[in-house]
């Protein structure tokens, strides 16, 4: 198993990039190498600087670096030797089984879409993130930002990417999937959610619980919950900034812990012929370990072919 | 200033209503009376067991409640002795100034919308809803839930009707409006909020200031936030289970203290020739007090002569 993780991208990347593999590569076994995107030379020394043996890692050197604020497809194509051009060559040769990246978001969609590629049958892939219950554990919200307009067709689609990853990858057993909404009723809503319903209602392929409202997202009331991608990331960013509030209050509390992007390492882009996984931005060592292990995850339980079985 | 009051809507009416509006009524000076409608004999009872004077107040009896799962269009037409459709035809006529209630929305709207109609040159009303800051106040964010599907030009507008509404009712000079999106530079969103940028950026009667993400909310960015309907609605309530959960954990903030509904009484109807307010279902005594109040500030504000001059 080779797991790509992108040494360049992210606010505190070379460093807690490089630290954050080091600590992931301690918890794989010896089938299970990360394979580093970056500068080869200064990549290897400063894992040397760390007390790391740079023998444990592979390397692909790709020095380039894509920014934050590049456009996405002009990067990709004009930088074929940054990082994340060079993830995803290796991805689509299948010399790597997954691609991580805490750099730019618009470049890994970019980059899964044009080189790996979309599932057969897959309208458009989604970014899924994970969400916090009040009770235990984690749910999962998508889209939060690949699509801004969507088709009831699309959402119905995200249904079953974001059930299968629920069940797959984060182990919950037949999850229950909520459509994001302004009230309880079938028929309460905006056009894409009324004539989303329907078609969720009679995918046999889910468990579709009716409506999710804005309240839910917390509460046990689904474990996947469905939307367009603006909506999602509204939602999205809500959230993670109440979270804010709460740490710059002082307040802790389990539920309040989980909200930390930390932990869980990054949201994946599901529909896509290989796990690919953006990393949050400010990326610690901590949510880079996280991202590698996920990947490990997502690879190991054999995800993409669950998604392939499904939508052929 | 007639201000009237619906004292069967909500869910802790009618006695949460009586003594919300027996402790408005302290606060009122001798030319603000409130107008209560509901079972007149039954209401002055109830005013006299709380030790209050009946004659205090003007009644309209209407001894009919519209519950929370009725039809609006259906119940408004049907019950015409119900407190909310004795309100608005008071309030069409003019014998009140303004009309509350913590009953039914989707009657409220209807009620609002085919008695004293919506305002000559706005395309639809929107409802506002209060958001606290981090550092102090509050901001507004519109629409909340009138209309899930919106057209550019209802986002202009509804721009300019929080824009009015920040000014002269909660005294916020030039408020800065910002369009409620996924990123902050221009080109970025939905076809909807891509449309409506430059709409926004042309309107000079509005201090538009660009994108708010969903972290903007609560936060000194913009003032008065501007979205459709079905997206407010979503960020109204998540936002308010996340305060929910810091009242169930016990966590005290005046931050979070500015979110209790409690204190700011309802959302308005923005875009209606008269000043209506819905209150929350769940309203206590104290918000139906501040429903009260904020209903005699937007009439003294002469909010709705603003309004119509600034859309004539």
């Amino acid at each position: 198993m080779k797991i790509g993780l992108d040494v360049l991208g992210g606010d505190y990347a070379p460093e807690s990039n490089i630290k954050g593999a080091i600590e992931a590569q301690k918890l794989l076994d010896e089938s299970q190498r990360i394979v580093l995107f970056g500068d080869e030379h200064a990549t290897r020394k400063a894992i040397e600087a760390a007390g790391s043996d740079p023998s444990k890692f592979d390397y692909v050197h790709a020095p380039e670096n894509i920014s934050m604020h590049e456009h996405p497809t002009k990067a990709i194509t004009q930088k074929p030797n940054s990082s994340i051009a060079k993830g995803f060559e290796l991805l689509k040769s299948a010399e790597i089984d997954s691609f991580s990246s805490a750099g730019n978001t618009g470049a890994m969609l970019v980059g899964a879409m044009f080189s790996v590629k979309t599932i057969p049958g897959v309208l458009r892939p989604a970014i899924a993130t994970n969400v916090p219950k009040l009770k235990e554990g984690f749910g999962i919200l998508l889209d939060v930002g690949a699509n801004a307009d969507c088709k009831p067709e699309m959402l119905n689609q995200f249904a079953l990417l974001g059930s299968l990853y629920a069940e797959h990858v984060y182990g919950i057993p037949t999850p229950k999937v909520g459509l994001l909404n302004i009230g309880e009723e079938e028929e309460k809503g905006n056009n894409l959610t009324v004539a989303t319903y329907p078609l969720l209602k009679a995918n046999n392929k889910i468990n579709f619980i009716g409506n999710a409202e804005g309240r839910d997202l917390f509460s046990d009331h689904a474990d996947v919950i469905v939307c367009d991608g603006y909506t999602g990331n509204v939602a999205l960013k809500l959230a993670e900034s109440f979270y804010v509030v709460t740490l710059k209050k002082g307040f802790k509390d389990p539920f309040f812990d989980r909200f930390n992007y930390e932990r869980y390492g990054g949201s994946p882009i599901l529909g896509v012929n290989a796990p690919v996984i953006i990393g949050h931005g400010i990326s610690t060592p901590e949510a880079i370990k996280n991202m590698v292990l996920l990947s490990r995850d997502m690879i190991a339980s054999q995800f993409i072919e669950k998604i392939r079985s499904a939508f052929n």
